[in-house]
């Protein structure tokens, strides 16, 4: 400890020990190190730099990469920011193309709302949580109710409050997929709760393999942990897999079983290429319709957010989350728990409605939607297959069909010289090849280490967002010389 | 229990018992009952309650009130949720009524930005830091730094953060001001640390007591708490006092002896009626200046938010803190638990930015911003001192001149018969009290035992931010039938 830190009261050593313990790899040294890339070229001075832009591919941040907006949803939104506009409807449609859906639209919006400057209550505008209601209902076919939506902050604010009223002492046990996405361990480590890892079936395309996931069980009720829910992401982050209802059910009738909380994570629901999307709550209702009474008891949690899918507004951090089968009691002390932070932000709010409730055929603005919604499907479909061709290509690399989210995760296979080096420069051998990478060309990826992989093995996770192929070949020549260096 | 609680994973006995001990009133019981006095009103079914109209006193809300947004403001942000507007610059300037300074400053955004829709860095958008740090140089006359600025959701994300990152062990202790603001006690709760209370001094207007500072602290040392922080609210919450120099370097010169991390929580800057907001980072920066290398390590955040002042726009959740003097090692574990929940909402920022960067003289916008401004200003001082007025005339209630923030928190003496009442009620008297009132007038405030107060005392809170002067009278009639009924 230096003597400047003991003049201080705050130091690395006397801080929270459980946010120090906290990892987040997603923004982490990587990401740190290709914003400095970023800012050094911005200014002129990466002359000496191998490549001439960084490519943020260690997040899913599809406006950062170019994706546009929905036209609909910000034409609404310039309207929630100045309702003043709504006076002039004839400049509004006659020069600025504004459709009158979304004059409608950002009326209705400001009626629920008042002002987007305003607090809303801290569940979240009423009339936006009934759309979000009846979104569900026309998605699962089972009715859902406005009550039990709870708007947030983006998804990982409804990880952040479900975890934190779950998570009771320090032997309380969350069951979470490895990989995962960090924010579910990184909640963890903060809150002093114990991670039960459960392994993710590389060989059947990442899917849940439930002997994996009942001796992961087993373990943790034999190490004294009082396991108390199961965390899905469905779509996967960041193994881009996506599972099939009897995959979901599975995992239901355990959880009933075992007494579990299932926490599903469906921010990816439409981010699916490869089959249909199937929803927690539905293949539950399922389940409760062909045993009546069996599953009354069993708490679910979905979460949705406008960061993802063709919404893509990370920025605007909207999102929900339904509870289905919570006592009352524990729901009361969730509205609690998100009310000492007042709400989650209006405009973010307004956006989920716009998300669940995008014009439909036969209104004006249709048209326009649809096409833009299509285009950007059809985009990351086609960047994520360029992809994985280049993957093919690659000495050592085997990557799974893309299928949903916005992610491929391949295996690398690293030669023995390559591993010794990374050893040497105290990193793991993954992330030591992605520095390699960035340092190269520019691309930032997040490595395996990050979301957690078997023991021997190594991967990295990759966005498929950056538009054009051209950074596809940066990888396929890097990889090539790194292969060749450390033959 | 009930059965069919224990047939479910979660119950309230079982679920985290810090969630379950924090307390907010500010949203709690009565702001509930008059959610629902609301929907009965607004559902055309309130015809046989003694009031037609629910007032939020409860909160500071201001735009749910009818305090309009400033134009500049909202018509940036109209552009930077649609910037396909900005192709039809003559539109917006010839038909619209947008100045070219609006335009302009949305084009600088949206170059920082890139898209609203778009995560920022988790600290926030790099030149927006850079406007913070700036404005900050010029109220305090004293550099300022981007690197030292973090963005955050609202100012109570930030205190969040903070609180995380300082409370290690449940011996950790925070000193808070009673009455306080009750974010601080609630997120106490949930981090399990202690809340070290010290008593503001209602004689002095609310100001702070060196005496009971020093009194308190002594005697949590000697419980074995371990005193990390000082939380200070200037201009207060709820209690309106705005503190002088003299007080401001006392608690500092307090913090550097003791080794505390100040936490200055300035949300209401602006809101200053009785002499002139003074930071405390210029009063820091004071102390060094006259006492070299003396308080070189006093640990400083200062918190400021756009959902107060003549802004009010609470309901985009942006806010700052700035550190001054803290450990690097420890400033990046503040990066990291921010960065777990991505970036704080991106249109939130830019609120920062155009608070802090408003529109100056000459510029084309400025009039009409400064006429806004100023308005809102005098309407807010003229409601708080009609509302004093009507206090004064009240039997059993005293009341501090207005002197800043958002509230006035006067202290109430009520009758026995109403206190015995209270008890049997189950309530403590002021809540009692309160809850009489939002049955009798519509009108919600929030109990003095929300926020604290010294045994055998009673408050409440009330914000000034209502229109019109009706509702005051509301208050007054209901007062004395109260006192009548309880005589």
């Amino acid at each position: 400890m230096s003597s400047s830190q003991s003049l201080r009261a705050l130091s690395i050593d006397n801080i929270n020990p459980h946010v120090k313990a906290a990892k987040y790899a997603v923004r982490g040294e990587l990401a740190v190190k290709s914003e400095e890339y970023r800012a050094k070229l911005a200014k002129g001075e990466g002359k000496d730099l191998p490549f001439d832009t960084v490519i943020a591919a260690n997040i899913g941040n599809p406006q950062q990469l170019d994706q546009k907006p929905i036209t609909f949803f910000r034409q609404v939104a310039s309207l929630l920011e100045n309702p003043l506009l709504l006076a002039h409807e004839d400049v509004l449609t006659s020069s600025l193309g504004y459709k009158p859906d979304v004059l409608e639209r950002a009326r209705w919006l400001l009626k629920e709302v008042k002002s987007v400057g305003a607090y809303s209550q801290s569940q979240g505008v009423p009339g936006i949580r009934e759309s979000v209601a009846k979104f569900i209902e026309r998605r699962d076919g089972y009715p859902a109710t406005s009550k039990d939506i709870y708007l947030s902050n983006g998804a990982s604010s409804g990880v952040n409050t479900l975890l934190h009223v779950i998570c009771a002492t320090p032997e309380t046990g969350i069951m979470v997929p490895i990989p995962q996405y960090p924010l579910y361990t990184a909640t963890l480590s903060v809150l002093n709760a114990r991670c039960v890892p459960y392994y993710l079936d590389e060989g059947t395309g990442w899917g849940t393999d439930l002997k994996a996931i009942t001796d992961s069980y087993e373990k943790a009720i034999s190490e004294g942990t009082d396991v108390k829910a199961i965390a899905i992401i469905n779509p996967g982050n960041p193994t881009g897999a996506s599972l099939p209802a009897e995959d979901i059910k599975a995992v239901l009738k355990f959880a009933a079983e075992k007494k579990l909380v299932v926490l599903a994570d469906e921010v990816y629901q439409t981010n699916v290429f490869v089959g249909k999307f199937i929803s927690f709550k539905k293949a539950l209702r399922d389940l409760q319709a062909e045993s009546p009474g069996e599953f009354d008891n069993l708490e679910l949690a979905s979460l949705h957010s406008v960061s993802k899918g063709m919404v893509g507004e990370c920025g605007h951090r909207g999102g929900y989350f339904e509870l289905c089968g919570f006592d009352p009691e524990v729901a009361a002390e969730i509205y609690k728990f998100i009310s000492i932070q007042l709400c989650p932000p209006v405009l973010g709010q307004c956006f989920v409605e716009l998300m669940v409730h995008p014009p439909v055929e036969g209104e004006p603005s249709y048209e326009l939607y649809q096409s833009e919604y299509d285009g950007i499907f059809k985009g990351l479909e086609k960047r994520a297959n360029a992809l994985y061709d280049a993957f093919k290509q690659m000495e050592g690399v085997e990557c799974q069909t893309p299928a949903g989210s916005m992610y491929l995760f391949p295996t690398i296979t690293l030669p023995p010289k390559a591993i010794e080096q990374a050893k040497k420069e105290g990193r793991q051998p993954d992330e030591f090849y992605c520095f390699r990478m960035l340092d190269a060309t520019g691309i930032c990826v997040v490595a395996g280490s990050g979301f957690g992989q078997k023991e021997g093995t190594l991967h990295f996770r990759t966005t498929f967002l950056a538009p054009g192929t051209e950074w596809t070949g940066r990888i396929v020549k890097f990889h090539q010389e790194f292969m060749e260096e450390f033959k």
